[in-house]
């Protein structure tokens, strides 16, 4: 299988420079300039962005993610009324800071350009290569999926942002999903004022980033105070 | 939150192109060039992909991920051998083409130069930002990092692969996770011959890439055939 191939498989020094840019300045943005008020979107921009999304890989070459564009106004409105019940019942359900929670934007549904909600396939269940015992491995596909359309985006100066507030059921329904069918992201997507810094959760003082030492083990899960959960959560 | 911001978010065509080409040539790896013939790793590569996947985003900045080296040969071969019983038991379970799987290359844990478990932490419960009804967000924040990972590795001319054939709760038993982390790969990383022009399970006629079209929907599932499970369910 291994073809041969005597080129040098390292990009140059400015490539690799890239591609940390890219991952440094990627934000999950909930900020977007009205799409009254916005530039258009640069032509093609959807589908280079679900061909981004397809670029990924995914456990047993099963391509489980389907994506919804969301053009009717109305349909907007319903699923932003969806999305605004879930964040009051999280707020409701937090232990503490639910005021300081309620304060935080988490979603630009009604602002931005272009709306996508991204659902996992039905059938899922016939696929088992790399995932007869580890069956959440379709949603980490769709993870990687994503994580290219955000690379993608912000390469272009286009602001996304992963929206999780909703019931999956009902938002199912909303959309006509057949049986097995599962709704896992509504992606808000658009010029945005500015990209933010930092991650919005970190900046509001959210939770901070775990230094590496927290996260990166050797052969053995450690003994102490690291292996429990991090002090804020939420 | 936003701050003024005057340059131009865009990044140049060359970055672009860059990015794209980072994407199209990921491969998900499983034939490395056995550690005892290969020059070694760059310089702090290992913390560079671990810093890489600590840039992705997470659900309500959680951070779900944990990342085990394991550098025991003993516990290598331990781990390969749970791996190599999860690749047959698979194979007898296809309902057809078990003996095509088994020809498949799936991983090479043995051959790698480094090699990573990643697991989700414990005590994720107590973190509903974002996953009050979606829980299995946790696992695609892990989705996103390890997307991360495989890019900065690429951009370096490293191969990554990950294998998701094991037994969990066995594998969290081997490495001592506490009660509530979930192991979700083994990463293998190393130089490669070659980086497979196509994955390998498309090579391999395992399953074809799908159209955009058929992944592509607008307001609403479609009523057509396009709505059912890929054709190659494995």
């Amino acid at each position: 299988m291994p073809i041969a191939d005597n080129r040098d498989p390292r990009y140059s020094d400015d490539e690799i420079a890239t591609l940390w840019r890219t991952l440094r300045e990627r934000r999950d943005m909930r900020h977007f300039v009205p799409a009254a008020d916005a530039a258009p979107l640069p032509d093609g921009l959807l589908e280079r962005l679900v061909e981004a999304a397809h670029l990924a890989p995914s456990v047993g070459f099963m391509q489980p993610w389907r994506f919804i564009r969301i053009s009717d106004p109305a349909l907007r409105e319903r699923l932003h009324a969806q999305v605004e019940a879930e964040r009051l019942r999280t707020a409701q359900a937090l232990p503490s800071r639910n005021e300081e929670f309620r304060q935080v934007k988490i979603e630009g549904i009604r602002e931005c350009q272009e709306l996508l909600v991204v659902t996992l396939m039905p059938g899922r269940e016939k696929h088992i290569v790399g995932r007869r015992t580890l069956p959440e491995m379709d949603v980490a596909s769709v993870g990687c999926a994503i994580q290219n359309m955000w690379l993608a985006a912000r390469a272009e100066g286009i602001g996304l942002g992963w929206v999780s507030f909703f019931e999956p059921l009902a938002l199912a329904e909303l959309l006509g999903l057949p049986d097995g069918a599962r709704p896992l992201a509504i992606l808000c997507i658009g010029r945005v004022p500015a990209f933010y810094p930092r991650p919005m959760f970190e900046d509001a003082g959210w939770g901070k980033r775990l230094p590496l030492a927290d996260v990166l083990f050797e052969n053995r899960w450690p003994d102490d105070e690291r292996a429990g959960p991090t002090p804020t959560a939420y």
